[in-house]
């Protein structure tokens, strides 16, 4: 039998605020057993972005990523936000590492290609290296992942988190039985999106297409869930989707085979 | 019998510039048997801290780190020149995992006290656990580490870079046979500072105390040395000073006991 291991992935909001930050920590240090941590942290590369006079394009919310915005993104993501969250951790007594995709080449990637749009230095997840994350969870090492991968040739590249999270938690699925658990503003898959008590507290595929079918679930939601059993169908045990501060408390909607 | 580990550190001067930074990850990559590398990246900080309009507070040659130098060095050291080392050996072939002091608590410090100069948030060493990192070395990872450490309660600290070599190679000593390889301006100790061609090949305890007192020896060198010797002592197998350029070339200045 596999150890249990929880993966949670939190936005850019969340590490934003050092009260939010802090509260997030303390949620995730009191996690059971193995655990991995990936983390955004856009509006932080916005904001010093900003100060240094770079401009942050977005198109339908996602950012283009020139080189100069890369160099941000390599310093907020990989250094400024992933290192005061491993410092955190430390002091709760949790063994963090941060880590990139390129950091042991955990995680390579291949520039998006250019269709309708050009999203610059973005990359597109390829290769997947989980083996010698897997030896060091083991040793209760807490993994805590920045949105950065590389393509092995040279050049960081800027990676959705959301894939990030997904693509590691299938990967750690040889090794581990994995919960991966996606943080967002609202406390899970919503019956009415105006209730917040309107959380549908578990869906199957087939529970899904009828969701779809009847416009319960739409718009943003439909290729979250996609992914959600994609990541199921690769291995990973069950996706959450909760919101933040209810880390650990076994809310939100489970989403399973 | 013990397996050989080349510790080499490398001043920011040297990771500012693309073309001497690709010859030094060049070098590097060709260096047989394991390998450390620890980086600085004080210039590229500064530039940084300017464009964001934080003053850079340096008492002789040592910065004062602010709250807000913090955030800098962190996104700079930890973020921008790591990774973009880590991508840069990746390419080569080498396997490289960046690091903090903060990653799995592989070094804690604490703030240096007060005395007749408030250094800021600045980490004097008190602890390194090199147990995982030898474990990961012997795995053929290679440690890329960056100028900070943290307190384990939950705060970074900017810390030397000749400190964080020297206090890695102690701790590693006990895994490895390690050569230790300061790179600097020059090509070595100098007989004459003003005679590149005058390398000091070799340098014992005993030559030591005779050169500082015949003056061949002077100013800033002589801490430096001493360290050097305080390294052999706690077990560290020789200690060269070099050029970065000549990384690898067997040329420098050896210190042995």
């Amino acid at each position: 039998m596999k150890n249990k291991l929880t993966l949670i992935k939190v936005g850019g909001q969340i590490v934003e605020e050092r009260e939010t930050l802090q509260q997030l920590l303390s949620d995730f240090s009191k996690i059971n057993g193995h655990k991995v941590l990936v983390h955004g942290g856009g509006k932080i590369a916005t904001r010093i972005a900003a100060q240094l006079g770079i401009e942050s394009k977005l198109v339908n919310g996602r950012r283009i990523t020139d080189a100069d915005m890369l160099n941000v993104v390599t310093m907020v993501y990989g250094g400024l936000v992933n290192k005061q969250i491993v410092a955190g951790l430390q002091a709760l007594g949790v063994n963090a590492l941060g880590l990139t995709g390129a950091d042991m080449n955990c995680m390579r990637s291949e520039k998006r290609p250019v269709k309708e749009i050009d999203y610059g230095l973005v990359g597109d997840v390829k290769e997947v290296d989980a083996s010698i994350l897997a030896d060091l969870i083991a040793k209760n090492i807490v993994p805590v992942i920045a949105p950065l991968t590389h393509d092995k040739k040279g050049k960081l590249l800027n990676t959705n988190a959301d894939t990030i999270a997904a693509e590691t938690a299938k990967a750690l699925s040889n090794y581990f039985d994995v919960t991966l658990v996606f943080c967002f503003e609202k406390k899970g898959v919503l019956r009415d999106e105006n209730d917040e008590n309107s959380v549908i507290p578990q869906i199957t595929k087939p529970l899904f297409k009828q969701y779809v079918a009847d416009a319960t679930i739409q718009g943003g939601m439909i290729p979250k869930l996609e992914n959600a059993f994609d990541a199921l169908v690769a291995g990973v045990k069950q996706v959450v989707i909760s919101k933040a501060d209810e880390i650990g408390k076994h809310t939100g909607t489970v989403i399973v085979k």
